[in-house]
């Protein structure tokens, strides 16, 4: 994702900045659920399914691919016999994690008050 | 939204807990938006939709609605005509502010940089 003209400072409320991207991707369930469950170190892709109780593989996978294309999510192969793949947060991620770790935070403490 | 005997306190991860719908209301791009937009006072439905570009009306009327059955926003008809319409946030909505907040401000900080 690279800022384009198309605004001179980044504006999630502006439906062409290209902020608006990155702002879809993180506020979403999975992906702060995902992001949160990789703080405490890399996973492999079954453990973070059991993890996030409830999703699908499918959707785990596409957003591990988001995460990975937008690079917040690294995902390395070691050449193993079974393969071993492993997903860890980059810097982004990391950097990512603590507003989200914020939001999920508030949501375990405050639902059920209303 | 009640806290049922389903788990013994509120944790995001676990399927079956009540808080992960509050999560997936929150933790979703419109509901960040508008949130945020109601922080300033409250608003006519007009307004809000001008202010979160590129949303639909029927879009913008369902997030409005899953946060108003969820306690985070009140929603005002004043008897007059034309029929004038308010949302404004509750004190629960004006709580979850703060954390949709920093992941808005993340998001303008930080997206580009990848």
């Amino acid at each position: 994702m690279v800022t384009t003209d198309s605004c001179e400072r980044n504006d999630v409320y502006m439906a062409a900045c290209p902020c608006r991207d990155m702002l879809d991707l993180l506020a979403n369930k999975w992906s702060a659920l995902a992001i949160g469950a990789l703080e405490a170190g890399p996973l492999r892709f079954g453990v973070l399914r059991k993890t996030l109780e409830g999703v699908s593989p499918k959707v785990l996978a596409q957003t591990l691919r988001k995460l990975e294309d937008n690079g917040l999510v690294d995902r390395t192969v070691y050449p193993e016999v079974p393969l071993h793949v492993e997903y860890s947060l980059t810097p982004l991620g990391r950097s990512a994690a603590e507003p989200l770790a914020h939001l999920r935070n508030w949501v375990e403490s405050n639902a059920g008050k209303q």
